[in-house]
């Protein structure tokens, strides 16, 4: 039985960090004997120069065919005057809406050779651990109606339109509660139920589910307080559930609380499992072509990929295991750099994962 | 000319550091002869509990007369059951939209007599000072159509619009441009305008504005980037403009980068100045009715109602000078309290406030 994987690089320090974890993969399918086999394609910035759109037919054909895809990247200002539909970001979109990637798994995991390069205090953030489940295939993201319209004043009004309904809610609901169940048996739902009718109908859902799950304890939190609380005290979560747009602002920002982005990975599911895998990071525009960007979150991201989606646990912590040996060694790039540590490039930093597999 | 302050205590913990506020204020009124008068209303759960309206005729009577407002807090579990209209926090959005209150300033200041209160490490956030101005009376928090409906599948579908007017957007951007002019000359707007049209038409406004402010630097950064370099590096801002639900979230957060929002104060505004004016935080059921709430926010919100809405700088400064004092004497209530410290209850810390006035 062969499977295949889709290397999707996109944008900026996308190809770079991307070809780091192709090398990885390779080896890893090798020494496994995981008979997997791979095809590249065009995805955002980089499809946009050369079909004129984000997400090119061919791209979605083998998008779909996949059982994994692994993707660097997209966006970057060369694009950013564009129209909303010419956008590298629509790319990732459409591969999120038309795969049914409706569940965004995004780790916040502190790594303890790292611990000096967060901003917060050392007993706040050591040993964090927490995973954001975030909703990516509805909300305010691909709600209608949508666009900028001409009002009878004369004035021009913008507006989107956030939206659920109760069986979004409900499918990722699960995602989050058997989530939960492997690991703290602590769900906090975040929503804006005092103000937002949409998260009241969320809150409702989550209660409901929450019968089905009577080992996992539940709790609601307004997104304002859940901003506050990852900053005062973050290691009171285990697992948080929330919607698109809060989802992605709370993942970005409990990434951070660990001070290396570059380290975190995340997958995108459907109800297959099938999935698509990426680091936590951006495209890094300022960065790309200088060959310091760090491949961890990628090579990490291509180790969740191997977990979840080709169920190959043991070829997955190898991965990790040599992610880890390197991260004692002292290796780092620039972005994880410390004192007494050793600076190394992408590519060197491939390598040492490489030779530590 | 008197002046007419109205008082709204609200529900939790609101009617201890109101109480506290208004000695200050009554306190302040006879040694500047401010000719202040002063009334009380209700507000929120205590206006539901009385009256069955979390924003009685009563009380808008007397806010629409009133020349500012200082609130304490509104909210909490027993209310929390109610249908949406029948919300203590629909009390605190009527009044914002009733008295069209748009511009809400939430500064996030490090006090530094309190810098060990912050989960962040001293480096990060010594002398911070960051000025948020949060759009208040527009966005998805108002925004038309909203509700619940039942769909053809028969499942129900929550829905909320994000909508925003060029007046609207072009009114809260020059409060921010004069805001950063008078500050650090540095201003940067947020929005997710690779995702959501509305905020595309926020970033080209901001954009047009800027012409008028040749001082003013004027950048832009995505929601859920913000919400990371606010964790990495506060220091790099000096204002921030926002649509209302984003400007909930990044306020929070950026308050709680100091560690005590029990500190914290803010204004919020219409174009003729009028205001109101309240404690970041908020209503605080758990400690509600100990007496153990820290007054602070209360009192410096109310010594930024005499500066922005009353005129009275010097009155204003000299609150502020008290409030110092008070901390450099050692005094903390539970939510500052640190080695050394000595800790006092919510009317010790007034009263010690008054003492040094
Ligand atoms: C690039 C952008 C459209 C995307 C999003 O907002 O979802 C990114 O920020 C992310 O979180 O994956
Ligand atoms: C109480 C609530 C409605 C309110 C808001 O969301 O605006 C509060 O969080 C605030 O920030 O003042």
């Amino acid at each position: 039985m062969s499977r295949n994987v889709l290397l999707l690089p996109g944008d900026g320090i996308g190809p770079e960090i991307v070809a780091e974890a192709e090398k990885i993969l390779h080896a890893i399918n090798e020494k496994f004997d995981l008979k997997l086999t791979f095809d590249t394609g065009l995805v955002g910035g980089a499809a946009l120069d050369e079909a004129d759109n984000p997400l090119p037919d061919d791209t979605l054909d083998m998008a779909r065919k996949a059982d994994a895809i692994l993707l660097g990247a997209v966006g970057g200002p060369k694009w950013d005057a564009l129209p909303m539909a010419k956008r590298p970001e629509k790319g990732l979109l459409g591969l999120r809406s038309n795969l049914e990637l409706f569940a965004n798994l995004r780790p916040a995991i502190l790594y303890p050779q790292l611990a000096s390069a967060s901003s917060l205090k050392p007993e706040v953030v050591s040993g964090l651990d927490i995973m954001i489940v975030r909703e990516l295939t509805g909300g305010i993201y691909f709600g209608q109606p949508r666009g900028v319209r001409q009002l009878e004043s004369g004035e021009r009004q913008g507006y989107n339109t956030y939206a659920y309904t109760e069986s979004e809610i409900r499918r990722i609901g699960r995602v989050a509660f058997e989530a939960a169940q492997q690991r703290g048996k602590k769900l906090c739902s975040v929503d804006k139920a005092n103000v937002l009718e949409v998260t009241v109908l969320w809150r409702e859902i989550m209660n409901e589910l929450k019968s089905e799950y009577p080992d996992v304890e539940l709790s609601h939190m307004y997104v304002d307080n859940a901003a506050m609380q990852l900053v005062r005290a973050p290691k009171q979560f285990d697992v948080i559930v929330t919607g698109n747009m809060f989802g992605d602002i709370l993942s970005d920002e409990a990434a951070m609380l660990t001070g290396s982005i570059g380290m975190l990975p995340s997958a995108s599911l459907n109800s297959e499992k099938q999935g698509m895998y990426e680091p936590c990071h951006g495209s890094a525009p300022d960065i790309a072509g200088k060959g310091i960007a760090n491949p961890l979150a990628t090579i990490i991201s291509a180790a969740m990929m191997l977990r979840y989606s080709l169920d190959e646990e043991k070829a997955a912590a190898a991965i990790e295991a040599a992610v880890n040996k390197v991260l004692d060694q002292g290796l780092r790039t620039a972005d994880i750099m410390s004192e007494g540590g050793t600076r190394v490039s992408t590519r060197e930093m491939g390598d040492a994962v490489l030779a530590a597999l």
